[in-house]
């Protein structure tokens, strides 16, 4: 997620050649992408360029190759958006169905995924946007029901972290002004490659997409075994290649444009920022973000003051980010406008110690940390406060949001068997990142990033204190003074520039003794080539290079000033949203009353992420055109309404059957039947989705026990047992 | 609002020359400005040019005198944004301190302007975005007390609306192709005026406004009584004129660049919508929503296919709309970036009853009818069912949506004295519109219009249709076919087509008796020429005028296709934000103790709407450092966020006293203070912000009892009463 939504910098490090050389290729290579990190890719990347051009120790070269048979392994496996899982590779030891017997295996997201989609269009829980004027690609509108879910989703976030952890939630603007960007390296570095048509510009393509395509055209026809192995490692690694190599692969394979065969312009860099104008005359550029993280920030200073001027806090931001994709075809998974929700923890960098960890430190998870993907082996279940102790997570705060993390997904509906914590490997973080983890969930689309948490160091603040000239540093009052070495204006000095400057003596001596270090060494430096002009107090005074004399004095000082780190949770709702849909989805086995013409699709959400809580429904139209009916429905509704559930009603003639299977497939968790029982004494019959049992309760106390189950007070078991 | 907002259509109807000339003037007025309409301005500016230039009916140009005199009267009233409420006028009827005896009174909020600014600013409600790199104009982040704020006024619109009426909520796009802005009339017509300094094309202005800062600089010189009354009529009318115009006193004034002095550029339209190419190239061109309510309209198709193809129903959408304003600075109340909620009701043009409308009818509210407007009198109090039933309100939905709208904006901290329905005249309406109010709130910004509430017909689902040729119409099934008299093809032409084309014979029979009467004419009209080609079937046949004969029968249908009109209640957000904060604002008197060096202010906030609902208080350090106390604050704090209720901590070593009014100027409810009783038998204090009285609790119930409050379901005088 990180790559897919940020990838806000990588360099190279102080490292050795082979290092750096595979710092560089990593970074170009996420620079180009950000398109979920596959390990694979790179491993394999490295194997085959290594042993073509690179001199490589021996244990280098045995990894390399070791990890590249890894590679082709677990392929199917890995977060590929575009390719779907494919039946080629044997499951590999990160296979979600490994030591799960019995359990859903992780083929049912493929198999199931045309009946989701079919299911998801019909209820319009989503669909592309701008429908009716034939749609444009990555853009796509939520109808009621997605947007019930979202807006769920988000709430459960909401209070999952900025209520229970007392984040300070901010929300800045969608369009940010072109300083901003250029400082946090978007406007320089947020690129993907493209290639035109020479003859017609308006036929552009993705240079890697294309020459995927190429290759798997190329690997439909009759190939020898070379060939074969040759065209599926370009095809793997084609959203890796730097500007040069896949300019050249263009030339070897005489790629051409796919409809007219006009010759392609050389490959460049597309900005996948969206540009807009702000205010007339395009004086003043702006962009839609890209991500929402930039504009906590921007505000860390003005929350800090919030927070009462102490470290750490956490600020939250939840809204729309951009990207002006070249050609996006993979669904919700990669839009050109989707929603962030991200989370900015600013620790001091030396203490990253969490006051909560001890409450989440019990917890096992599935990590895959990075010794275990270079050795080819699969993940381990850990303890997280082991996983701390260890090293495998690099301090406490990260491991709690990762574990936190876990908690929100699995509490929201993702399947924990279908959940990982994949650590970045060392060539994938920037080099000023401490450790990285990304919460991947198995879908159809394969093993997707749906989080990213990240100790991303002080290097974002650092930029935009640079950049804005503005003093982001956090100033710790120290409990005890400590020494330190400093420089300082000898007394004579001081004494010097009070008798040089005569009747502005007083003011000059003053303003020289608070000189900061800094400013006092530049002075130094400058008075060395001769006497130095300084303006104080609004006025110019010539200063001689004979007064100022220095001296390094141990002082005590309370302050200790540092610009904090940052720790990182960043989430993409919308693969949350898709990750939550295929795990709750299953058809349901047609029974034999030969009503079903169609499977009948469940999403079994949990009842605080259901779209609506209850349905209501009248069992036929004798009850619906009751005066009774009117006043008992009537008066539920305003006690829904009262305690926030929302609701539907289906008063149309289809059978209870029928209706009951409608609201299964919106994933309502409970149907509210009116009957003639009902007119009589004011009960009514409450269903439970996914048992499909009944039990008949008073009407009066149906609102109150959907609103319990929703916050979790209660249980169906406990109701069916007649509490 | 509307106009704000939208806008969307004025064309001159079918009316007399006089009336032309009105409608005329109010579109390109309206089209011009979207600036909150100023009934004065329009009223003012027809006695102006009537006077002048038209020739009019004694009794228009008595009633435009009448409102001429009335506009200078309720000029300090109307919704100016850009001029402060001045002390200028006399109150008029409408003012809201009239009949108020003892109440606040309206004047406060410009009295309190600035403590609140200040207030806002340092405790960081909001302000201006992008800051530490020195900010841009109309772009306003929201702190977190502000987002707090927002996001629960948001909850509460959800609750109302969506919830409670049952409506389809829908998310689509910030960013929409040209094709939907083009059918919307957003292309075309969404500008303001401009002029540039012909010599540096970098400075320029809002023509409107510059020429308002021409005027008062020359009101500020020394001006004869005739001067002064062109000077201010000028001034009140800039955002008025017409392309035409306001280029002739340009000239007239002799207007020049204000600081370079140069001449300017003529003045010329600039679209306010902020453009975005999707994808490279530049091939697909966007724009940043100017609305919610279009991805409405783009939707409605579907969403009724959700609702089981039933009429009535509503559709809401929450979210950011933008416009690249030339050169704002009123603050929030007019951003480049803003929150909308809209609600589009598709209703049966014939038929607006309103099922729930029974239950609101009997509320009593304040409206400012046309005719009340015209004839230069004040507002009225109605009972909403009067209002309807003697056509004042258009009809049951308009009239229920006024009155949810009054309970929702009273309900989250409006203060009803100075709120207002105010009717569009029928000058500023657009030609297909039945009726229009506009929920005005009186502030610091004079009257503004918050929410406007229209019947705007069937007009945008009819754009909408046309420019993408998808079929729009409502098939309404009748329970009894009716009897309607149809254009038909007779039996013997029928015969006549089958035997003219042969073998194609029956298929041209079939085609021509299935066109639907709209295109029968269409082919009859065209034959009247002569011999007319078709495509049927993907071929080209020729008919002869001959073939066709048709007739006139009366025949039993049983659907009934219509275009449903539609009522759009639409909120803009950050006014209503705006709004509450200055309705629920008040400066405590400063008490004796000498504690107080600033005035107190005190935000006083419905417990659903204040940012945190409780703030924690140990007493001292003594507190805050122990154990138990530690213990105690860990359970109370989850026990708040299970109930999803935010809260703040104050630990630092301030005087509880000052602690209390930090925590008032956020506008939290309630503060729970440990002692060292507490740490003792668990008991807290809890005090409430506006009485500041306090009660002692046992800690174990005071999360349940917030909890309460912000549902309703108490109050702090039965618990002062123990209950």
């Amino acid at each position: 997620l990180k790559f897919w939504f940020k990838s806000r910098f990588l360099f190279s490090g102080s490292a050795s050649a082979a290092e750096d050389w595979w710092l560089r290729t990593c970074a170009s290579e996420e620079w180009n992408r950000r398109s979920g990190f596959d390990a694979g890719h790179l491993r394999h990347r490295m194997h085959l360029q290594s042993c073509n051009t690179k001199k490589l120790t021996t244990r280098q070269m045995s990894d390399f190759l070791h990890t590249s048979v890894t590679y082709y392994g677990a392929r199917s496996f890995a977060a590929d958006r575009s390719a779907p899982v494919t039946s080629q590779a044997t499951a590999p030891s990160s296979s979600p169905v490994v030591g799960e017997t019995g359990s859903v295996s992780g083929d049912k997201f493929a198999r199931d995924k045309d009946l989701l989609a079919d299911l998801c269009k019909r209820r319009f829980f989503y669909r592309q946007a701008f429908d009716i004027y034939g749609g444009v690609a990555g853009f796509y509108t939520y109808g009621p029901p997605g947007s019930a879910v979202k807006n769920n989703i988000i709430k459960q976030w909401r209070s999952h972290f900025v209520i229970e952890e007392s984040l300070l939630e901010i929300e800045d603007t969608c369009i940010m002004q072109h300083d901003v960007l250029k400082a946090s390296g978007h406007v320089d570095r947020f690129n993907d490659f493209m290639v035109k048509d020479v003859s017609d510009e308006s036929r552009f393509f993705r240079a890697d997409k294309l020459l995927e395509d190429v290759m798997e055209q190329k690997l439909k026809e009759t190939v020898t075994e070379e060939e074969r192995v040759e065209y599926e490692s370009v095809r793997n690694q084609a959203d890796s290649y730097s500007r040069e190599e896949i300019s050249d692969i263009f030339k070897k394979y005489k790629i051409v444009s796919p409809e007219t065969g006009n010759p392609l312009s050389d490959p460049y860099e597309f900005n996948l920022m969206f540009p807009t104008p702000i205010g007339p005359g395009g004086y003043l550029q702006g962009y839609l973000r890209p991500e929402t993280a930039q504009g906590i920030f921007l505000n860390y200073k003005f929350c800090l003051e919030q927070n009462g001027n102490r470290l750490p806090f956490g600020v939250a931001q939840i809204g729309r980010a951009f990207r002006n994709e070249i050609a996006p075809r993979a669904g919700l998974t990669r839009q050109r406008e989707f929603t962030q929700a991200e989370i900015e923890y600013f620790v001091n960098p030396k203490d990253k110690a969490h006051p909560k960890f001890g409450s989440v430190a019990d917890l096992v998870i599935t990590l895959w940390p990075s010794p275990q993907q270079l050795a080819a082996q699969g993940t381990v279940q850990m303890r997280v406060g082991d996983a701390v102790a260890q090293g495998v997570i690099n301090n406490q705060t990260l491991g709690y949001y990762v574990t936190r993390t876990f908690l929100f997904l699995t509490s929201s509906g993702v399947d924990k068997k279908f959940l990982r914590f994949r650590q970045h490997l060392p060539t994938e973080m920037a080099h000023y990142a401490c450790d990285c983890w990304d919460a991947e969930i198995f879908s159809s689309y394969g093993w997707l990033e749906t989080v990213g948490i990240a100790d991303r160091s002080c290097f974002d603040l650092t930029a935009h204190a640079n950049a804005s000239g503005t003093d982001l540093q956090y100033k710790e009052k120290l409990d005890q003074p400590i020494e330190k070495e400093l420089l300082t204006v000898t007394k004579a000095s001081g004494i010097a520039f009070m008798k040089a400057f005569k009747k502005d003596g007083k003011m000059m001596r003053q303003w020289v003794e608070s000189l900061e270090e800094t400013e006092l060494e530049k002075l130094q430096s400058s008075l060395r080539k001769g006497p130095s002009e300084v303006e104080v107090d609004g006025r110019k005074f010539t200063i001689l290079p004979e007064l100022l004399v220095c001296e390094r004095t141990k002082q005590k000082v309370s302050v200790n000033a540092y610009t904090p780190g940052v720790i990182e949770p960043s989430f993409g709702i919308d693969r949350l949203f898709v990750s939550i849909m295929e795990h709750v989805f299953y058809a349901r086995p047609k029974d034999d009353s030969g009503d079903d013409k169609q499977t009948r699709g469940v999403l079994s959400f949990a009842p605080s992420v259901a779209p609506y809580k209850c349905t209501i429904l009248p069992l036929d139209q004798r009850i619906s055109r009751s005066d009774k009916y009117d006043e008992l429905v009537t008066k539920f509704r305003s006690e829904l309404a009262a305690l926030g559930m929302s609701y539907t009603i289906d008063e149309s003639g289809a059978t209870v059957g029928r209706r009951y299977s409608r609201n299964d497939e919106l994933g309502v968790p409970f149907a509210v039947t009116f009957d003639f029982t009902t007119l009589e004494d004011s009960t009514v019959t409450l269903r439970e989705r996914d048992s499909m049992a009944q039990v008949r309760l008073p009407l009066s106390s149906v609102a109150n026990l959907v609103r319990d189950f929703c916050l979790g007070e209660t249980t169906w078991e406990s109701v069916v047992a007649g509490k």
